[in-house]
């Protein structure tokens, strides 16, 4: 049970959290690489206690009648506790986004003027029952010079709790406050509220989830959000698409990894290529233990289609589910996409040059593929090595995010004396 | 009086204004210089009626017992909409940010990747008895590719009304649905609160204005904010600074234009320098007309000087007032700062590098300056050629804002069949 809220309690800790930012936001890559050493070690140390507190919640968890989807997001075992230090350690080899001179001039006056990038300052995190976020975006945020409020829900609250102790550690091992790191999970809803509403403490907060959640963070929230976001992901084959690609490109977005956001939702597929593509599309689909949910049309020719259900095309199955449907043009596909899409990622399989260019300019999603799975869209396959999330919304950053997407700028802005005329 | 809101009739409005934002979305350069041309021939065409509307809120204003200062806010003479045709057709020779390749690269296994700068799609602006910012704000949005939904405020219900006809007019003499330019005006409250919760239509809301309208916006909207703001903005006299330069950069800084954002509120001087520097920087800026707001310590060597209120740390006075402070150390100058400051600009003068890079790296603002006057925090004094605002928050943009500003991006992804291991 959460305590009753004493609203004092968390202002201190926001202001905490401020404080720790402060002296963050200063420190060099060493040492700041110096806390994500320390985070990996102490995982490892203390790995025992963090899978005992992790059993716990599962405890709770099998009691309370959760899924085996989400017992196994919650599990940490000796294998997961290891992969969260490894990653920690990883981010030690990424470039440090704070200090880059972004643009920079000297004005006609001769005052000189530098675009530097500097971290946000407290950056909050809204997640449910993924204690590896506790690590993941701590140690980013670290990183990019970030103090971090985490809110991980009461599903993960023995483990969440654990891993803060560790994270605390480190942070005072490598000699900054650990105030660095705050919780405000022994508040439950109460202590999420707070957060959403800490302006002026908090500079920006990432909602990870389901898209329940993040609707709900969105609609609550008087500090500036970044979506993160579900993926109502479609591919388009054109009615020149070749037959080979379009039967592994929608077999990968599908199978290769279903419960995830750029993984393939909705199939549409031209009227003058149905006959020719659907057959051996569906097949491997199949094969793969998809189950087909078509309209009337893809009916025709795949009988053992499942009928769809109109509210289906809005559907993020995140199963092995596929909504397929059939369209009589490239325009006719993008308006069904402009009407379902959630502008995270659409592709479009096709031969035709000038039709792969309409659909590059007119999606409007944060990645437009041509011939290539929609898995793609990810931060890792981009190369940025962590991933903060993939946003889906048009502020500050779109797509995948990656350290830089935790950084603001400021303007350096150095004269002798000028005055304005 | 406002009518009975329908809410359809909104609705429809924000649908037209996303469909018309598509086909912006999609325009060359030249087709969107085109509509700006138009808008130029257009004010200067249709003046004496854009006049004559003001001349109503004019009267209405007096009416309802307006200050002269908002009075002149809201003034439209010939000269005033000459200049607003002019600043419409230099936003012609600005370059246009859509379309620019912000980074790319080619994945390990052959995928190109670009990350390409697009339209937000439709921007919201909220506004107050400005009714030139009407125009500047619907011209930047159409070089950027972006509808716009407008809410000007009452008092200048009939100029807004007039200067959209002008801009809907100048989008169909070019070719474009006059629908890319809208108004909540005629719904009154109830429409800027239509505007504020529009999410799915409207992809970020920009207010200008008061303190009080921007935080008001904050609270309310749904749709993502860009704060332009308020600026308490301070200048510190460090213990070494120049007495030439402190004398005049005090003076321009509050009163060269001490109505907008980017002028000084609040001057602080270390202790040591107080007795060298106060008595001439003082004299500067009562023969400039400037009252001084001064705390005990000032008033010893200034006895001139007015008391000052403890609220008046935290005032924005945009008039000829000026608080003013001695402080014991840089520390403490900073510690200041940290409480009172917007984030908006702040200044140090001093001979000493040390301080001046520590002024530089540990104040949080938008933009810092060393021996410069505030009043270069500025879009136009930074080479952006137009400022949609000054953007006090740190997602997004942070200060002067350009029309890069009034753009997102997109990934396009090209592969040849690629699928992922």
């Amino acid at each position: 049970m959460a305590p009753e809220l004493d609203p004092s309690v968390l202002d201190i800790r926001f202001a905490a959290a401020k404080a720790a930012s402060r002296r963050l936001a200063t420190a060099t890559s060493d040492e700041k690489d110096a806390v994500l050493r320390a985070l990996g070690a102490g995982l490892r140390e203390q790995g025992a206690a963090v899978i005992a507190a992790n059993e716990q919640d599962l405890a709770a968890g099998r009691a309370n009648g959760l899924s085996d989807g989400l017992l196994d997001r919650l599990r940490l075992d000796e294998r997961r506790v290891e992969a969260l230090a490894t990653a920690a350690e990883d981010i030690v080899d990424l470039p440090d986004p704070v200090g880059e001179v972004v643009r920079g001039s000297t004005l006609p006056n001769g005052i000189r003027i530098e675009q530097l990038r500097v971290p946000l300052g407290v950056v909050g995190a809204i997640y449910e029952a993924r204690p590896n976020v506790t690590v993941d975006i701590a140690a980013l945020a670290i990183k990019s010079g970030n103090a971090v409020v985490l809110r991980g829900g009461s599903a993960a609250e023995h483990s969440n709790r654990a891993l803060l102790g560790v994270l605390r550690g480190a942070l005072e091992a490598a000699g900054f406050p650990a105030d660095a790191v705050q919780t405000v999970d022994d508040f439950g809803r109460d202590g999420a509220r707070a957060l959403m509403q800490a302006r002026g403490h908090v500079d920006v907060l990432i909602p990870r989830g389901s898209a329940g959640l993040i609707r709900a963070v969105v609609e609550e929230a008087t500090v500036p959000v970044i979506e993160t976001g579900a993926g109502v992901v479609h591919m388009f084959l054109d009615a020149s698409a070749r037959e080979d690609w379009a039967v592994e490109l929608v077999h990968n977005a599908k199978v290769q990894r279903p419960s995830v956001c750029n993984a393939l939702e909705t199939l549409l597929v031209h009227r003058d290529a149905a006959e020719r593509l659907l057959p051996a599309v569906v097949d491997r689909l199949v094969e793969a233990g998809v189950t087909v949910h078509g309209d009337e049309r893809v009916r025709a020719i795949r009988p053992d289609a499942t009928p769809i259900e109109p509210d289906e095309w809005a559907t993020e199955h995140l199963s092995l589910d596929l909504s397929v449907g059939i369209v009589d043009s490239l325009d006719d596909a993008l308006e069904h996409i402009r009407r379902y899409s959630t502008k995270h990622t659409e592709a479009i399989v096709t031969a035709d040059v000038e039709n792969a260019e309409r659909f590059l300019a007119e999606v409007d999603a944060a990645a437009v593929l041509v011939n290539a799975s929609t898995r793609f869209t990810d931060g890792a396959e981009f190369g940025f090595g962590a991933e903060v999330g993939i946003s889906t919304q048009k502020l500050h950053a779109r797509g995948p995010m990656g350290l830089p997407e935790l950084t603001s700028t400021k303007w350096l802005v150095r004269g002798r004396g000028h005055v304005r005329g």
